[in-house]
């Protein structure tokens, strides 16, 4: 009864549609396993395909860039499985040692002094507010 | 006997030293308070100022993208004052409203999907094996 | 040039669009913050709707179940929005002030137990395996 | 010096009737390693299974409800042991494959959503103010 | 029907029995408020403070060490309240500024290299096993 | 491409200079995997090196305290190379199993205390206020 990786021979039409549309749309031949544990639950499947296509998609945001901040949010949640499969998509989008070095080295820092600004209950000074959201009542 | 924030005017000379070499550096003639609370432990002041200003100076990552994967920790993390000071510094490094938003958009996913991938308990594929270090046994 | 929230006076006629689907399909006359804030970026908006109203729809789940999780994710992340905005909600599906104790509860206990599940770096049961997925590496 | 697994005979009494309660509260005759180990400290023992069996114990919320809050708690720590174990129990308590996809679902949209509220910095809106608490100064 | 901070005066006498135990235990004549939230569920708050009772109890940490590590785990979980309650408990246990620094100053650095050893994927050393648990699958 | 474990051998003179402070400071003749790691981004292990025996220096509080507070935010993070090298690093600071497991009991206890603040939305006492930065705006 439990879930197990489906692969395109053991998939109903629908789940073989969304595998299609990722195939063509990176240009692959393959299907890598986060698709295949999503396609027990085909809903689920399906729109977390088209959300990351169109969130992964051009836009004004470079892709290699796009990737690197994929990681720099999977290093946070210590998603091994994602620092693995995004490492990967930053590495075909350019990714090389030393940028690899320089994105680690951002996201130990910026946790880091998350925490600084957390423990020292540090306020946000007037002029940084609005940066994001203008009257926000964070 | 708690922390206060530390202006230049009752600072002493170690953090003046400190304070003014940030002044230089961003070419501004005030502190935020983030580096006014860590003034309070002038070793951890100094200390964080050079390891930032070295992760975020000049290298192979354009300055707004670094700032870019601040944001994207600071908001994973949930550090409302990272999120406001880095937020201004990406604002200041070029970071446009459609950027922003794209910014937040790849957060949000990475931060959806890393769940799933855990949830899920997706094996790593073989093929993505490496893309970070090799023969890790992570 | 920072983000505000976007009142439907004010809104393109995509962004009109999305909030009257919120209303009709909520059967309210008004739309929240998270969306007004969301329509900076219209493209994530419309996204982020659709996926909530397929994933919050009617399944095999509860929709009251579904609040709690939600409320669950949210305590565990510390998302005071989200705490509020979903516990209203999960007010309005019938959640009394024992399932709201009993819900903490549960929150907070799963919490502690997981750091010592982590602490201990306690091995898991061959029993357990495959409760989520078959073969899963882990 | 370490810790290790402590076995049934090789358990002192009080830890034997901790281990017990245990099996006698559950109807069945092993004890998982979660407890094992935790064995090795039996204040904690004995105060960690009381807890649990209280908070998991009969009340307004469904046992199987409560399981499915606990998976989603462990999928957002990302606790596999965790996610193990308690996925084995909402599979007992009655957790279908539909469920399980709704609840990972679930999981990973308040994940996401939660950052879009921190990273936009929404503000509260008053309709929603004491939700869980009067007065709450959040 | 929402919750509200229950003073010792509202409280049932199960309530109150709990209060007058947090005051004779701590030896001050008033209770704060995250006991008079968690009254709104009374079992929560008898479990709640018997468990912290012991926790924090006599044992083989020192009572400031308790206390310093307490603020350790919030800071990293960004809990506002609880850096404020037991920041304040580990100023009356005898944390001075140095102190306090140094603290901030351990969990900031333990949060940064989390998040290189996570990121690199780094593989645990074989000397290094076992000093937690002996054959711990981990 | 990808990164390897550096060993001294193979090591540029920059690594080594950093390898030889590493081992003579713990007065060991090995180095763990974490800096073999880094040592593919020279500038981080450097930087990082001299940042951790700063931090991990003689100090106001004690090496054996300040390894339980590093302990217990690898656990709250779930970094397993972490638990394993500081747990290692505390017992040979003189941890000892009663330590350990009173260690685990309050790093879990306070994660569990502090989501039922966050949940329970708890407002801050104000005779709390100050305790880490006067003047505050948290």
């Amino acid at each position: 009864m439990s879930f197990q990786l489906i692969e395109y021979a053991d998939a109903s039409p629908e789940v073989r549609a969304v595998y299609d549309d990722i195939m063509a749309t990176r240009r692959i031949d393959w299907v890598n396993n986060f698709w295949k544990a999503l396609a027990n639950h085909p809903q689920t499947l399906k729109r977390t395909w088209e959300s990351l296509k169109q969130v992964m998609g051009p836009g004004q945001l470079d892709p290699l860039v796009k990737e690197l901040i994929y990681v720099a949010v999977s290093v946070t949640n210590n998603c091994n499985y994602c620092i693995g499969s995004h490492g990967a998509a930053a590495r075909k989008a350019g990714m090389d040692d030393a940028m690899l070095g320089e994105l680690m080295a951002v996201v130990a820092m910026a946790n880091e002094t998350n925490r600084l600004a957390i423990g020292y209950q540090v306020p946000l000074d007037d002029v940084f507010k609005g940066a994001v959201m203008e009257h926000s009542g964070g």
